[in-house]
């Protein structure tokens, strides 16, 4: 459309659509697409890569005429600015009654594993006073946590998504619960402080309550902070087109923080409906998207024009 | 030992031990030697009552000549008081230094099965302020009841043992959360007002949290009071003895349970290491077995001669 409009531009625009990035067909293939891109697969990866049938990455290539050996070939230095067009895939711009975002950082992350170990008791014969009860401690850190995030406001979040007692029956006072804590703030030094805060509070928790505390970190990933003349060149472009955005970060991991170890990166998020994702429900307008793909030409045509 | 010292007593003197009142082997059978006596078993339970192996209640009384179909000539109806000795599984003796207890109830009891409904959301994309999180409201309900019963005091005492979050995914924001609160009282009336307690903190979390709340009740049990006289006879018994003694409930199940359809109850508890019960580590001194037993003979002889 723009070298329709405007003719040859004065520098190279691709437009690219990768795959794997949810792992749906290959648990553990993440960001497959844009990881070759900035040559972070391995030789063999392909072969060790396997989807949910048992098929391998490789085998999966070969059938539609691909080559695994060339994987290495797709790595690229020569990008400069790499923009992704996305669903928000939360509410926030539902609730701001605007169509469109522009992304300035996706969030860091830190996933907890945290086991709390107490004294398994009967539920009947055991005073409340004279219990060691890791469910009780499981409650306070888990109200605990979430309350410091309330308070912080946007854009900090905690989730509690998994939780297992040990032995789990409805008569026994648990031995031990537990449990995950996933934490995200996109800004590095608050990111660090939300996580002193959580382990500070899981603590002083377990300690007063005479419980054990352990933890692990399973996934950790630093924010990745967009190019802040893109995040200015693209809000430019949404005044420009007469389109009222607001300026967000990103609580979902997407292919652009891989493509940031190679190029300068921003994103462009479409309103979702209800926020949904991941699930049949999942839907944007087409006035939206027609308006994101507006905001995404004009910052293109500043780009290379 | 009392008819060798005392001679032939005024009053006829028993001694039972009762088989599966833990269901250990078949567990289904709960107070199966109780319930016989009291008349609770029916026609073809033997039959339909497998243990662990898959064999029947019937097809095991075979195995050691016993023939299932006079189970019924177990009932009686000429017993006018049952009194058991049994171990506290509990800390209470050890908490106050003391050998022995007499039991003045056995608390009542009340299973709720819960399921706390939210919204499934994405651990990263949704803001706090926009999640309906079960998580979030369990973790308020379940230190609520469990603070509730804290404040109450003994014999008071609220259990959350069982929780199961749906889909339990560390980075989704759950759908559900199922739980049970196995909540004990040994005093009817303070048992009522307290599962009222309960169920209006858990329906006002919920309704505040814009969660939706649902819940059955798996098991209940209305308290067994002791008798009376009989808690007096036996507390006076220790004192002949030299005995000190407190006056307390049973948090757990007991066969007296049984027994009191039918007969005036009561129960003598001896101290157990640790509080310790249902494990191999279960323990109760010989010393403190011997003060029991002296308790057990007291009283037995103020009933009988």
């Amino acid at each position: 459309m723009l070298k329709a409009q405007f003719g040859q531009p004065k520098r190279t625009l691709e437009a690219v659509s990768l795959c794997e990035e949810e792992g749906s067909r290959f648990p553990s293939a993440n960001f497959w697409g844009s990881r070759a891109i900035t040559g972070a697969i391995h030789q063999g990866d392909a072969e060790t890569t396997k989807g949910f049938e048992g098929e391998t990455m490789a085998e999966a290539m070969r059938a539609i005429g691909l080559d695994p050996t060339k994987i290495a070939t797709a790595q690229r230095d020569d990008i400069e600015s790499f923009i992704e067009l996305h669903i928000e895939q939360g509410p926030v711009l539902e609730h701001a009654d605007l169509p469109v975002a522009v992304v300035d950082a996706i969030t860091g992350l830190r996933h907890y594993r945290v086991t709390l170990t107490g004294e398994q008791n009967h539920a009947g014969a055991f005073p409340m006073d004279l219990r060691r009860d890791p469910m009780a401690g499981f409650a306070e850190i888990a109200s605990g946590v979430m309350n410091t995030v309330h308070r912080l406001g946007r854009p900090a979040v905690t989730t509690i998504g998994r939780v297992e007692a040990n032995p789990n029956g409805a008569a026994v006072v648990p031995r031990e619960v537990r449990f995950t804590i996933d934490v995200r703030h996109p800004n590095p030094a608050q990111g660090q402080d939300l996580y002193r805060l959580h382990e500070k509070l899981m603590c002083e928790v377990a300690e007063r309550r005479g419980l054990t505390i352990e933890w692990d970190i399973g996934i950790e990933k630093a924010p990745c902070l967009s190019d802040p003349v893109l995040v200015s060149i693209f809000r430019e472009a949404a005044v420009a087109q007469g389109v009222p955005t607001l300026t967000m970060a990103s609580g979902a991991g997407h292919d652009t923080q891989q493509m940031a170890r190679i190029a300068k990166t921003v994103m462009i998020f479409v309103r979702s409906k209800d926020g949904r994702s991941h699930t049949p429900e999942e839907f944007s307008s087409i006035p939206d998207i027609v308006v994101g793909i507006k905001v995404l030409a004009e910052g293109l045509y500043r780009l290379a024009y």
